[in-house]
């Protein structure tokens, strides 16, 4: 196991002490490392004033106790190191910050069988709560076609454009990640439930929230920062002048990662907001998934250099592999032709991959099914 | 007289010849001068067996009359060395060919009473005959908030976008251009009957093609190259893939003037053409009249720097009196309230301006209204 226990419940621990993207916890975890910060913390509980809150807080918090919990529920605590941590969210630590909100989260919350995808396959669609039918009809189009394509769609689950991105996916069996704002064992916005309940049967549900956390506004925040860096771009929908939903394209812009956006009529509202960022250069035009998989390709020669300075053992896999692996549920087995499908690879050919990635430990049998062998690598 | 007689003649001679933007004729022209080239043409009609149907149509030209005959119907022949020749024509001369189309008209058959607009002050605004009802409500809302800036706005004159925004200006009483593909003294298409006869009441007709000239296909593409040079920016407000809107948008391109294109809908085949443009980064994305005023202005500087190269007597008026210069009318007397309105400017400001005019020469009185004291400067 790369990840150590400690380390894991060191993390647990600072997870739920700190706000979500809290800059000051992100940093020193980044700098002394999360046992460090984490016995800091405990040494000083009786000492500092300034921290009475937190001492409180500290006395109760029981890690051990609260990732067998979840575990029961379905819901695994991904940290930096473990084989399911996408590479992509350590570009926080240089992407600057917003309202003393960035850094690398100190761990991810995350119920689905899904395992969370290379940001180097996925695709942000986001936008505004309120679309248009033209919107929502658009996001699902670009959901439904980038799954098919083999992307994983990213999005907020938030209503309007999230909310059909996700379908989109879903329609097609592909594959979708809903990040929240709220913890993942709870259910924001309400009028989702339903679209929730099926992305964490099918897909992933991620929060850097602690379980039974709040939908609280500043998470918003941090959220959106979350959905750009676990994409290699972010296509922005629909958005009115200053809306929320341009948050996720700037922290893209901060990333380096593919700023686009989606025109619509020059008469509403809702596409004000990407008429400004198309107009200014902060973003591309992009009419449907062809568009959005060429700048992705243009950009990937960048992203095959950052691929190139850190080969992990699955960069070892080849690409047909790699989305058959992408394809095994994480939690849930799954039989060989519900993996072709969420694949979008035929049934022999995962067939033969499965039987590769078995004799490497990466997935095993379960019945007639198949889940994942390992979830970190050494 | 900046234009001698039988310079104006012999390019009379030479634009019932030639086809319009037929580049043997504006290259010929161009380098050995109108009369020069018609003298040759005269003397070798004998002689060339090349030239028989070309000798068999000079002995039927009567420039003198046919000059004359347009007077009587208020058609006026503009040429190069004109006052009123848009300067902006002249750097067709090295903006490339297209189906051996280009160069630099011989001269423009104008009707109606506004004064041609100098290209810094025009804006084209061009689109797809069969638009959409959000494509026409766009150019007609373009048209006018253009036109009641102050700018002049070109068009083709065709069903659909061009003229909706011909009406956009009419409606604001505005400057509007139409650039026809057939003789100005017909009517193409029949359908825009009612609006052509009002843009040659107080606005201008122009075209290439001598009286009486059919709209023949091949004129449509040179007409297209007209609509981008008399204009400082061409706006396309919906043009499907390979539309022929687009093609006054590769001629602005060619001439170094701002290319600019509405959006609209991914899912409008209408706006297809715009949509691949603004991609792949051959037009700036506008969504209102402020936007393509803010970039026009942005090319201002460039723009400024060719007026520097060529200071002419009309350049040394204030901003103010060309203003007012351009809204009286050629042929037609107009009042100076009627002017003040045209021009968007104040009655007092209007009436001052006129008393400098008046003493240098520009204008002069008719009755209780205004007309241009000289067409051409010396």
């Amino acid at each position: 196991m790369a990840v150590g226990e400690q380390e894991r419940l060191a993390r647990v621990t600072l997870n739920r002490l700190a706000e979500p993207g809290d800059l000051r916890m992100t940093r020193l975890v980044a700098d002394l490392g999360a046992i460090v910060v984490r016995d800091h913390l405990l040494a000083e509980r009786g000492l500092s004033t300034l921290h009475d809150d937190v001492a409180a807080r500290l006395d109760t918090i029981d890690p051990a106790r609260e990732l067998e919990a979840a575990d029961k529920v379905g819901i695994r605590f991904v940290v930096p190191g473990d084989e399911e941590w996408p590479s992509g969210l350590d570009a926080l630590s240089e992407a600057g910050t917003v309202n003393d909100r960035g850094g690398v989260p100190i761990g991810l919350w995350v119920r689905g069988p899904l395992r969370l995808p290379d940001h180097r396959e996925a695709v942000a669609v986001v936008g505004a709560r309120t679309a248009t039918t033209y919107g929502a009809r658009v996001a699902a189009d670009l959901g439904a076609d980038l799954a098919a394509s083999g992307r994983a769609v990213v999005s907020g689950a938030a209503l309007g454009i999230d909310q059909s991105a996700h379908r989109g996916a879903l329609a097609v069996e592909g594959r979708t990640v809903a990040v929240l704002a709220c913890g993942v064992d709870r259910v924001y916005p309400a009028a989702n439930r339903s679209l929730l309940e099926y992305v964490r049967e099918v897909g992933a549900v991620v929060s850097e929230a602690p379980l039974g956390g709040a939908p609280m506004r500043i998470r918003f925040l941090s959220r959106n920062r979350l959905i750009a860096a676990l994409a290699g771009g972010t296509v922005v929908v629909e958005a009115a002048l200053r809306s929320g939903a341009l948050s996720s394209a700037a922290w893209a812009e901060r990333l380096g990662r593919v700023v686009m956006g989606v025109p619509g009529p020059v008469t509403s509202a809702q596409s004000q907001g990407v008429h400004e960022r198309l107009r200014t250069g902060g973003a591309h035009l992009v009419t449907c998934a062809e568009d959005v998989v060429e700048l992705l390709a243009e950009a990937g020669e960048d992203l095959l250099d950052d691929r190139r300075e850190a080969v992990t053992e699955r960069d070892r896999l080849t690409l047909r592999q790699r989305q058959v692996l992408d394809a095994v549920g994480v939690s849930t087995a799954r039989r060989a032709d519900r993996i072709a499908a969420v694949a979008g690879v035929g049934l022999r050919e995962v067939q033969s991959a499965l039987g590769t990635l078995e004799a490497k430990g990466w997935v095993r049998q379960d019945g007639d099914a198949w889940v994942l062998g390992r979830t970190t690598v050494p």
